[in-house]
């Protein structure tokens, strides 16, 4: 059977991407994230260099517990990099349909008490994928893009996320205040992150059902709307910067809202 | 005066950098930044194209603040362009002698006790550039690049730290173990973060004199060197990730250390 290997390119272009809702996964990381998270594969094709190394082994070993089988296509490297699309191609990649689909049933949430985050306007694919990975590890509940954020489901993002997409649901949705309105109305408290005049987050309430809004890399929150509709929380910067990478500021508000959980249920 | 466009070029590499003990900020921030810290400068280039904008404005008005008169070269975009070695060349860039000397005594730390922070082969330009930035704006009394850590005076970090660089204290050493020991042996308490198995940031004592240590990306601390200084932290990830990105667990101890430091000390 031959590989489709300009099906495969194409999927780096989002217009491709969006006609045959096909994306892809590429790197060990991912697919192995991929693999295990059984969320539904096309394929998965490997070079032949990676083929031959210990990370093979692993992937290989994943797949036993994976619930159907996976067409699978050995290439040459020269043909791998090819159609990986990427600058440093790492042998093996899987096509994928997304939304995503998934064999089983998805782990419940960490927490009791909902934990959404928002991100409105991220630009940076490596934000984007950086942000999926750190509130999938704070266990939150889903994960939103919205307004003109990068795609989420690009490879790009699935690869700066090391397959977290894969472990947390995700939403998009092009109008921010539409989506968060509704999460106020449903009684979640929301918090936004603003450059300055904040609460901190130690004085943020996460116990409970909460969203955490967080904006463009160099604007920030659009001010007419999204910044109304959530009280505003300021990461401490007493070193005299001006701003934070948003990846940065992201962590910090999720690790409060961690801590403040896992204090709470301690003995 | 002619435009010594071929020596700016050859900062993008690392030899000639080393060579000439001069490197290169790229992009509005860091050479706003450099310039309101006083930093020494060589020289600053802008691109006709960056001229006619409102940015530039700014860069001049931050100039008259500078204590000596900086040479100022204007050039077309296309010399411009060819100059910059980046990607997405941004108009404006000053070249500047490193280690960085400084017109004016740096500000004090925020802080009355140390706060070390050190990277430990930190191989990401971006993850260096962007731990500078958290680092500096937690107040941190030092930033510490050891080992195979990637070189924090590139052009490439300076712009990933958007010029915190110039406003931290950086230092570089290639042996990890040396670096460490002096710190513990001068009565600082050492935290090395590790992926699993340590206490969580808020069971650390963060108040007293103290230094944090971050590992490779991917292999995280050298477990026979440099692990045995430090006591191991991990950060809380509930959510079943097996690990965060450098700048996002860096980020979420940072924001401990200075919790505890803003909320100590408030009456």
């Amino acid at each position: 059977m031959n590989v489709p290997w300009r099906m495969v390119r194409s999927l780096f272009n989002k217009k491709e991407r969006e006609v045959s809702e096909l994306t892809v996964a590429e790197g060990p990381s991912p697919v192995l994230e991929a693999i295990s998270s059984k969320v539904q594969l096309t394929m998965i094709v490997v070079s032949d260099g990676f083929r031959a190394s210990d990370k093979w082994g692993e992937v290989q070993k994943a797949l036993v517990g994976y619930p159907v089988p996976v067409e699978t296509h050995i290439v040459q490297d020269s043909l791998y990099e090819r159609m990986s699309g990427t600058r440093s191609p790492q042998g093996v990649l899987c096509v994928l349909p997304f939304p995503f689909m998934f064999h089983s049933i998805r782990p419940p949430s960490s927490w009791k008490r909902s934990l959404y985050v928002a991100g409105i306007d991220i630009q940076d694919p490596g934000n984007v994928g950086v942000l999926t990975r750190t509130a999938a590890a704070a266990g939150a509940s889903e994960m939103l893009f919205l307004g003109y954020s990068a795609d989420p489901y690009s490879p790009k993002c699935i690869r700066a996320s090391a397959g977290a997409v894969f472990t947390i649901p995700l939403r998009t949705h092009s109008d921010p205040v539409t989506a968060i309105s509704l999460l106020a109305q449903s009684g979640v408290r929301v918090y936004a992150a603003v450059p300055s005049g904040g609460i901190y987050p130690w004085e943020a309430e996460f116990t409970g059902d909460c969203g955490i809004l967080l904006g463009n890399e160099g604007r920030g929150l659009r001010p007419e709307t999204v910044l109304k509709l959530g009280e505003g929380l300021s990461v401490p910067m007493p070193g005299g910067i001006e701003s934070l990478n948003v990846s940065a500021a992201s962590a910090m508000i999720l690790y409060e809202a961690v801590r403040q959980r896992m204090v709470t249920c301690l003995p």
